[in-house]
């Protein structure tokens, strides 16, 4: 089973996955076929492995490479009697932030019939906007926190209490986020937020709240479908990852430790997790995030294409990584039929 | 102002986006520049006007048609020297159900950069799947009837009486949707449900509820983005419409009459498709069906991409489409950077 890693993308999170695919690299080595970079003009180009250097995409040298252009069936190039179809392989959607967790590129992918790890185009709008994240998550049964939709046409913080913290709706890696002490600050955050989207998040903000974070995806074991889950991390402590912060972090291949937390704790946060992760994100591997106050689950976020896929939360990364693989999703399979089209042509003795 | 009108698709409802093509044709004559058809394998094929009669595709003589490549910039045919693109247009994406009303087509569009009518990849997920819907209306401050999610892993009505109506999540045209009166009549219903689809949505069936369907969308008049209505039409009564007579509703290019409602009732409809057009439809030309029970309004669904685009309710069809097609939404534009990697090498003193 061979991988072919898709990275890139028109995002504010793009440099992130050029780190994010970089580090891939370094765990999955030779089990990597190919990487595949999508460019700020969305064309595709094929990326030699020993290309991948950070500075052979910020300086543009990639753009000598091969152009892909997907056609049905897999990415192809173009040769002098049109074109050839590169050796496919299943993809793995590494594109953090837009193009590659609003849908778009599931949504490409599944059109033109390429095999691929990550969220299909559902969950990947269920979890790439936060307001939709909250109500996902309450329909499923996980608690969130409190929070108010904020848009340019009704900007009033109605019943949430200072101090806030405020998410543009649509972005991660903390691009546009503020915490709110008080109210003379808020217009200046609303702006900032308001920068990068037309909607907003806002909650409480409440510092020192115990943080968990569970990576894992549903594999098959034997006849049955099981979850895979990684380790509970406890990530290190920061009022508010700051985007360089976010970046370091994306770049992670080395294992953490396991959080101290008791058997029942880490139970409730699995059950969460499942109660996600069923029926909607199968074919990809999350990572979601947890806040535990008083003993109680809320899920903070889904991160459906994690940095550098959580690799450091598993013991066997790419055996779990394989296992997925063989295990896509299937679309419900749908007959095009002309059974109408034909009862009105014999009606009408045509 | 011409349009390139795409249609057909990998869904059951593509016979119906056959008769809804044919159907706008006849409306707009003229202002149609192209067909373009995506047949049962995800090609494109660019369908000459004088031969958009059903039977050409039932019969597969679209093969003979010039296939079309989707290239950055619009659609393209192939040539003896590579690429050439055929003259642009606003696409109306007409594929109802799969890939037209999921948000396939749309991230389609969006990632080659074409201009379409049509929703956005959000809320095409918030409209196909009407547990989504439920959620996302209610979110908005709009009612809906109560209901339930079945599941093959958990498959109890808990608190409905019957009797019941069960729709499979993610189709249109009352496909695989059964009224079920007893208990002893809910397995079967369920089995059929879930040949199409791994959720059910289960609700009170009402028989006599009053029904009206209003369509609109948001265009530019001067400086302001105002809402275009269509008059509220009492659809024909049945207490449910099967597939044939759907296709047939599919079809309509003659004005229908205006239901005969208070204007404050009539209010109040609008009121409710205001609430969830704004900030999520923008560019597309939605119908929004309603129940009205002892004068309270409740959504029973939202039609993304309705039959025949409901031409037959609006007195200046073409010109509402012109508008439209003149204001499109533009996605928040994303400047790809690399300001963190060249900071990195920088301090490297690469």
């Amino acid at each position: 089973m061979k991988f072919d890693v898709l990275f890139g993308g028109v995002s504010f999170e793009h440099e992130i996955s050029i780190v994010s695919a970089i580090a891939l690299k370094k765990v999955l080595g030779e089990r990597i076929a190919s990487f595949i970079f999508i460019d700020s003009s969305h064309r595709f180009y094929f990326i030699p492995t020993d290309c991948m250097k950070s500075k052979f995409f910020s300086s543009g040298a990639y753009k000598k490479c091969t152009e892909l252009f997907l056609q049905q069936g897999g990415f192809c190039k173009k040769g002098f009697f049109g074109f050839s179809p590169i050796a496919p392989h299943c993809v793995v959607n590494l594109i953090h932030g837009a193009d590659g967790e609003d849908g778009s590129i599931s949504a490409l992918l599944d059109f033109y019939h390429i095999p691929f790890i990550g969220p299909r185009i559902e969950s990947s709008v269920m979890s790439f906007n936060k307001a939709f994240t909250k109500l996902y998550a309450n329909a499923r049964g996980v608690k969130t926190l409190d929070y108010e939709v904020l848009t340019r046409q009704d900007s009033q913080v109605r019943h949430l209490q200072y101090p806030l913290i405020l998410k543009p709706a649509r972005l991660g890696s903390s691009i546009g986020v503020s915490v709110v002490n008080e109210e003379k600050e808020l217009d200046y955050a609303m702006d900032l937020a308001f920068e990068y989207d037309d909607s907003i998040v806002v909650e409480n903000f409440k510092s020192g709240i115990k943080e968990y974070n569970l990576a894992g995806c549903k594999i098959k074991q034997g006849a049955e479908y099981v979850f895979k889950y990684s380790i509970i991390e406890e990530p290190s402590k920061k009022e508010l990852l700051d985007f360089e912060h976010k970046y370091l972090d994306f770049s992670r291949t080395s294992q953490v430790l396991k959080a101290d937390i008791t058997p029942s704790l880490e139970n409730k946060i699995k059950d969460n997790f499942a109660k996600l992760y069923e029926n909607a994100f199968e074919g990809a591997l999350i990572r979601c995030d947890f806040f535990v106050i008083d003993d109680e689950v809320y899920l903070n976020e889904i991160n459906p294409i994690p940095g550098s896929m959580a690799n450091y939360l598993f013991e066997d990364f790419a055996n779990v990584l394989e296992d997925l693989a063989c295990n896509l999703p299937k679309r419900h399979s749908i007959k095009v039929s002309y059974n109408y089209i034909e009862q009105i042509h014999h009606a009408k003795g045509k």
